[in-house]
């Protein structure tokens, strides 16, 4: 690979800055953490210093990775750095408002993302939207970069494109996915107990929670959609936190059949958050939660919406069926 | 790669004969089916005659693999070849009676697998115990003997490896089988649709099971066992089959602390089948199935008992216990 001109550049600033702020979305996946710590150590290892600052923190299901001791919250001071960079975050305010304060007076920014509607607020963007996780992408770069590779980044590396892409079967999974996955184990990265701690590894409580959304789970127009809910009352009696339904919708989602599912989520402010996948391009979830001011993919969206949540659901779910109907015709 | 001299008589044989039949085991999972479309439609781009016979046919979840109309039942007739291939089957009495029957007259077997316990009971033995599956044995063979790769072959053997390593997850994915990988999407393999085929393509019943499962989970010994069961009230109610609960015991042993993870199951003729898993090295599950006649592998194992189910329940539970509290020691 020849080095695109970007990537020359974003190398030339790496290289003669001194100290970092590398920075990943609020509720944060193993993508945007693992990109952290993956570009971090590798900062690190080559000399420099560098922070890790998330405005949620580290999630819990995320702890057991190498190196993530170093990801901090936004603790109200200035953080004065030569480099900020953002990481995985398709849009400035979702690196949230404590964190956009912190690092408020550095003026060199960086934006590495594989999210289409970035629409590149760094001073260098290296966007690569085929790219199925950001990790992918940095990964590239310490490889053309001749970064070092230090255990924490190489791991990391493997846990954030394999959480994106869950565990290496979606769509923009490519053959260099694969090959980078061969030459992360061959480096050292040992496959079977790092999946174990990703995905053999849950509390009780997400179990419990998903046995709480299969008693509510019901599948209406004629198969075709498949809806589940958790109140708050729910919530409190399990202790479930934000990370445990992650991936959850997959199971009613992969109902044969069925072409939208939804989770309907009430929140601690009474608001009702609404998570919807489609399985049919001919159906777009982003055009339905636009409805309801949500927004973002057609396969995948979502709306922030007002309660009670018996309405939100009604109100939803009536404007899905009229658009399934459309397939009728 | 040299040729191993197995794998070159292999070769031979195969060039030396006009038809063949392809076997696999009782209860055919990816691997199996996966196994005899790979060698079999690249046998018959080769120019042979070649037949796929499992005893319990084709399971419905794996009917979406291209060349799997293939498969057929032993129809009671004698099937006269040249060559008998055991695919994937660690013992001659796994490919089933009515298999057996079918090809008693076949004096040349070959037997390619990835089970350590195989005894080598073909006339010419490919036993790779390091491969976590027969498919990566086969893809392995397929290129270095020169055979062509049709791509009913390259989507079997994807499904194959990606169904027996729990999506390239298991502790026997090597660099290898990442490189594997990458080489079956470069020739043509559509990651994305075909994964949603093999792990997002549900009966509802699954989900229903799932849900049922859940409903009698019981956790105890502090934590440290996890177990759900199924009686057969629940079986008719629900039409379960028995791919429906593949892979579902998976949920189970997740659960953080929890180190022994049961699955009982009421069967027709009364019998409770048990499916046990470890998740500690000192914990050996197929020591404690051998106490009930069962067997396998330190961290999976199985028994068929007699019940009734709570009897069968308590009995194993009570042993399991006393297991874990040697840890204690």
């Amino acid at each position: 690979m020849s080095k695109t001109p970007v990537i020359a550049e974003i190398g030339q600033w790496l290289n003669d800055s001194e100290s970092f702020a590398l920075l990943s979305h609020v509720r944060p996946d193993g993508d945007a953490i693992g990109s952290q710590i993956a570009l971090g150590f590798a900062l690190m290892a080559a000399g420099k210093t560098v922070r890790l600052i998330n405005e949620d923190g580290l999630p819990e299901n995320l702890a057991f990775m190498a190196g993530s001791e170093k990801i901090e919250r936004p603790s109200g001071e200035p953080v004065e750095v030569d480099v900020v960079i953002a990481l995985d975050t398709a849009t400035q305010p979702r690196l949230g408002e404590r964190t956009l304060a912190a690092v408020a007076n550095c003026r060199r920014w960086i934006n590495i993302d594989h999210h289409k509607s970035n629409p590149g607020y760094g001073d260098l963007n290296l966007i690569d939207s085929s790219s199925p996780a950001t990790g992918q992408i940095l990964y590239s770069l310490i490889r053309e970069l001749g970064l070092p590779m230090p255990a924490e980044s190489r791991d990391a590396i493997y846990v954030a494109v394999s959480t994106d892409t869950g565990s290496w079967q979606y769509r923009g999974t490519t053959a260099e996915t694969y090959e980078m996955a061969a030459d992360l184990v061959r480096g050292g990265t040992e496959v079977g107990p790092l999946n174990a701690l990703i995905y053999d590894n849950h509390p009780m409580r997400r179990v419990e929670l998903m046995r709480a959304l299969l008693n509510t789970l019901e599948v209406s127009s004629a198969g075709r959609l498949a809806h589940w809910k958790l109140d708050q009352a729910t919530v409190s009696r399990l202790g479930v936190k934000p990370e445990d339904s992650e991936g959850l919708i997959d199971i009613i989602r992969a109902i044969q059949g069925v072409i939208v599912a939804v989770f309907f989520e009430e929140l601690p402010d009474g608001k009702i958050r609404v998570s919807m996948r489609s399985k049919d391009p001919r159906v777009d979830a982003c055009k339905v939660c636009m409805l309801f001011g949500g927004g973002g993919h057609s396969l995948a969206a979502g709306i922030r919406m007002s309660g009670p949540l018996a309405d939100a659901q009604s109100r939803v779910i009536e404007a899905i069926e009229a658009e399934l109907a459309t397939l009728n015709d």
